[in-house]
């Protein structure tokens, strides 16, 4: 070839940096592609750092190596990629006139120069660090950096700690609660919310607060963190905002993260309303030879066209991946954006969530109906699993918005089918009649997914009137005069039952013992079972005979997070 | 109400009849719903009976019984339905005229006659039985009905039979081989057609009978049952066309099934090309008071537009719902068509399939371009498991066409993802960029499903030129001058390897070894590692050097169904 080689530069080398810069060379063999990465490690699989934390495996180069097990050092990146990663280099200034990178060697301070065609900023997001009193004491990390994970595997091993505070309710804040308590660690996460998990409505954030319970560690919400306390420049413990203090010898702060914005700003390109460097379709910022990914950038919503923030893994490498085509064939590839579809292990729960929470949808002025239901991912005799649901749609074009999907069963899948449903841009009637891969092994004859459909194009046809938990507990504490019925055998109501007043008929004898019922008609009746699907029938059938404000308590018992008689 | 209440009258009581019965009394209280039930069970989940028989569980009740664990019995349907079921009760014919079915009682052979304003045809369909000589021998069974189950069944717990012969190669025939090798039986396959699994491409078929193999089980394919061998009117063996005798106690005959229309037909209702009855989108026969659904009818292909018989449980209950609105409100529901998905567990492999396959796009004269890769589901630090995919796209569109996933890997996500992709006409370009939800104990940080979109867009693109494992393989036995190039390290070479001829260059010592590769750059270089991660990137490699003849292994060993050196 006459012309001569692409300089590409690519500041940042965990994912979307390295996965940029890899595209590029797989389409172009003659570029020379040079990674600045600040730390010393390349390629880290973040995500990984609570499965090793919690000791779910123990060799720290599983997080940075291939799957044929290769390590991905700047030895692996120049052998098997040509691509020269310098790691301990801070990238420290851009200057686009010159289309320069000044970058200064971390251990001795150097300062280099290097020169780019293209540039790509791939600066990650730093893990945010409230201003609480005590920060300086020792004992107190966040989980960003491999860095974090190796301090805070070696605290595990060490088998001193017997108590942590993780500040922050959100998704690593759950892992860091699981891997501490693998770990033996008695952990109590503080959330200043009044809700953990943002993503999921306040109903199913209060199951999985419940199971967290179950095992032994605590969640403690709508309080914040006031400070730390400390003896001999230690963590001791923690002041809640209300004054209660938790001993502890470890913290780990996980309250979300900040863009890593200030090398773009400085080289004077334009950061969006949402705070991360501003991209285009194909991932260019306001300057045509500078590209940015991952958690730096804010990328379109495919369910709001709004601008948002994805800090997520995934993410990351897609955009990486547009970036490396890009590179060498300027305009050839775009990304669309993203269905805010993440997911996250949290004990034996799985907590997955695709497009709008029914929250984030009414706080936009959206028009929408929604559905909690409950069922097994698989039928009793395949010893199927609980999950529980809330699916949200559009109600005027029944276009579905948002899915939430939690419990021991396979929510993972359903999660994954919903992203997809919502990526086409489906209706609950589409997905109502979804020809989904059926055997007794892998879901319901009906999946879940779809019986969640059904069920809110029942809501939508106003064929089912539902009612959330949350209000039946308002009603209940508040003596409201409604009529509430249990709706499952008497042999499952003397094993447990809700005991908030309601009466037990059975769904196959509720037709002979209709006199039971208020004589008026208009009165408010609430039915529930299990799941609600058999309060959902018996509803069916007092509707049938005339009552006219019956409301299915939606997911049942199932769903019923708040205390029980029984 | 002043109107009197619907007569509707129900044919066939497992799946689609019953889903019918139950969604139209859900609308309407007060309609008379009867059901016509020839067999003495209703609602019987078919697709367990294969589980029931291999002792996965082993109360039968499961198969019939709710979630709640009632049995769907007469009484069942009476009280929690108001329908009424007539089990043991044969529906011999369809008057339209007068608008009556004459029904006969089995035990008795006695004769009544019920009036309908609304009638369902939902009469499944029977287990055909090839004309094979010793047909009549006992020993020979089918699973179709709960009674068949109920004897396989009775064959496991006496523990007598030791060697067993599953005539045909479909999903039930293999959910039958592993449920008799789960009972200690040793089984065989005959297939007649060259290649098992008819939904599979040949290459994915060659894996999972690779699979069955590697248990005590085996596989003979491209050879039929001739006869069937007895001794005092008991099976002792079968003999294959070939003149093979294999001997044997127990046969199960599982050849496909054949939908029952004698009925329909009789009454001179449509009936389709593809041999089920005919029915429009609300699924209305030619009559418009009588609708079909399930194993009877005959459907639209939502990928080919073609009408197609789909015979699956959730299909079955999917349209049996579709009826129940429509009976109550007609022209309320539609049924839009289904997209040909489908899964089972043949031993530790899942094995999953959505749209078409490659053999039937290509029969269908589609011009498709079609992916083959092989990959983990989750990382390997989280323990993850091989998945083997080929993925099928309209090379003009982009449009994906089909998908078959297999492997010991979370293949049913992954279908299920591509399914919903199909349901909203995707194409590559989409599920490159999919937002699915990714954290390590669920996918890869790029699940497998974009990985096979991303190679399938390469292959689209001429990113990436592709070779199967069988034109290899030809290739070999006929002494082809290629230039083949395993491009794993040492140590994955001196553990395993092909014996084709192969050169050993691992991917990082290439750049350094391009003098050993041919002179002649448009020489056939074929490259592959494990998964061909490695050699696609090698290929990459050689095309930027100048070779304009490199080809990618596609799937790599891990799909190279032949023979190894090692
Ligand atoms: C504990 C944890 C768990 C997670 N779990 C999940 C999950 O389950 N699913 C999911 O989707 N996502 C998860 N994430 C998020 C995911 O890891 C990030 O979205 C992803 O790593 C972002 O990739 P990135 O390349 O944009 O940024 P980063 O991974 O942050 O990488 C940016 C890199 O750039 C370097 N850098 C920054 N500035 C400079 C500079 N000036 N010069 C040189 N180098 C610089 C940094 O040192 C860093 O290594 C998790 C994150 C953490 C921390
Ligand atoms: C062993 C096995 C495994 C299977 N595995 C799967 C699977 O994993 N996934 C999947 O999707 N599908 C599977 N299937 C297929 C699935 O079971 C069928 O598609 C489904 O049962 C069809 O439902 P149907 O109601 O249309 O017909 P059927 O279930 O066949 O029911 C029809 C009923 O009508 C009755 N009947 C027929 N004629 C008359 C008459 N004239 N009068 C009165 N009654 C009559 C019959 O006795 C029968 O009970 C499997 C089937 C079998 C046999
Ligand atoms: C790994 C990393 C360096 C990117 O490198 P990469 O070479 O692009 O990634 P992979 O090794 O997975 O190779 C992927 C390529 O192989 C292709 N491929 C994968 N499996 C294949 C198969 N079986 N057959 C053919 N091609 C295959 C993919 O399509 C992709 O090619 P393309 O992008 O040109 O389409 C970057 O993603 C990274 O650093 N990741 C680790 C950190 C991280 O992701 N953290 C966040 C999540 S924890
Ligand atoms: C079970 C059978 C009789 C159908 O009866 P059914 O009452 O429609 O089915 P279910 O008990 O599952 O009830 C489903 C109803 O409850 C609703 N539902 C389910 N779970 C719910 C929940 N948690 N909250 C609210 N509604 C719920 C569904 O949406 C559906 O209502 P809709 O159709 O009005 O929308 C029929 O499917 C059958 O006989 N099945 C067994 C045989 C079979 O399917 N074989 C083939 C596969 S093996
Ligand atoms: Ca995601
Ligand atoms: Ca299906």
């Amino acid at each position: 070839m006459s012309t001569p080689p692409l300089n590409i530069v690519v500041i940042g080398g965990s994912a979307a940096g390295p996965k940029a810069a890899a595209k590029a060379r797989r389409m172009d063999e003659h570029a020379n592609i040079t990674i600045i990465q600040k730390e010393a490690d390349l390629s880290m699989a973040s995500c990984g750092y609570p499965y090793y934390v919690g000791g779910v495996f123990d060799d720290r180069n599983q997080l940075i190596c291939t799957s044929a097990g290769i390590v991905r050092d700047p030895n692996f990146f120049n052998a098997a990629k040509r691509i020269e990663a310098k790691v301990l280099t801070e990238a420290v200034a851009i200057d686009r006139n010159t289309k320069t990178v000044t970058c200064k060697h971390v251990p001795t301070g150097e300062l280099t120069t290097l020169a780019y065609d293209k540039l790509v900023i791939a600066t990650g997001a730093s893990a945010l660090y409230p201003p609480i009193a005590g920060a300086d004491l020792s004992g107190i990390y966040t989980l960003h950096s491999l860095g974090d994970a190796d301090a805070i595997r070696a605290i595990r091993d060490q088998k001193q700690a017997t108590r942590a505070v993780v500040v922050g309710g959100g998704l690593i804040g759950f892992e860091v609660c699981e891997a501490l308590h693998l770990a033996g660690i008695h952990t109590t996460v503080i959330e200043k919310m009044p809700s953990i998990l943002p993503f999921l409505d306040h109903d199913l954030a209060l199951l999985v607060a419940n199971h967290v319970r179950s095992f032994d560690a605590d969640i403690i919400t709508g309080n914040g963190v006031a400070a730390f306390l400390g003896d001999n420049g230690a963590i001791t413990g923690v002041k809640l905002d209300n004054g209660t203090e938790l001993p502890c010898q470890l913290a780990v702060v996980a309250v979300g993260v900040r863009p890593n914005i200030a090398l773009a700003q400085a080289a004077g390109l334009d950061i969006g309303a949402a705070g991360g460097i501003a991209v285009n379709e194909f991932m260019q910022t306001s300057d045509p030879d500078i590209y940015a990914a991952g958690d730096c950038v804010e990328c379109t919503s495919l369910i709001t066209g709004e601008k948002v923030r994805a800090p997520y893994g995934d993410i990351a490498n897609l955009q990486g991946r547009v970036i490396g085509q890009n590179l060498i064939a300027e305009g050839s590839a775009k990304f669309p954006g993203i269905t805010h579809t993440g997911i996250c292990k949290i004990f034996d729960y799985t907590v997955g969530f695709t497009g709008l929470s029914a929250t984030r949808a009414l706080a936009l002025g959206l028009d929408i109906e929604t559905v909690m239901i409950a069922g097994l991912d698989i039928p009793p005799y395949m010893q199927g699993k609980l999950l529980i649901s809330k699916m949200i749609a559009d109600r005027k074009s029944g276009r579905v918005l948002g899915f939430q999907c939690i419990g021991p069963g396979d929510a993972s899948k359903r999660v994954a089918t919903v992203a997809m449903a919502l990526r086409g841009q489906l209706t609950v009637t589409d997905l109502v009649n979804a020809d989904l891969p059926y055997a007794p092994p892998y879901s319901m004859a009906l999946d879940h997914v779809i019986t969640a459909a059904q069920a809110l194009e029942n809501k939508l046809l106003g064929r089912m009137q539902g009612i959330s938990v949350a209000e039946v507990k308002q009603r209940v504490d508040h003596g409201a005069d409604c009529f509430i019925i249990d709706t499952r055998t008497p042999a499952e109501f003397e094993e447990l039952r809700l005991g908030i007043g309601e009466v037990l008929i059975p769904q196959g004898a509720l037709r002979s013992r209709l006199h039971e019922l208020p004589q008026d008609k208009s009165k408010e009746i609430i039915v529930y079972c299990r799941v609600s699907l058999r309060g959902y029938e018996v509803a069916a059938i007092l509707q049938g005979h005339g009552w006219n404000n019956v409301k299915v308590m939606e997911g049942g018992i199932a769903a019923w997070p708040y205390s029980r008689e029984k």
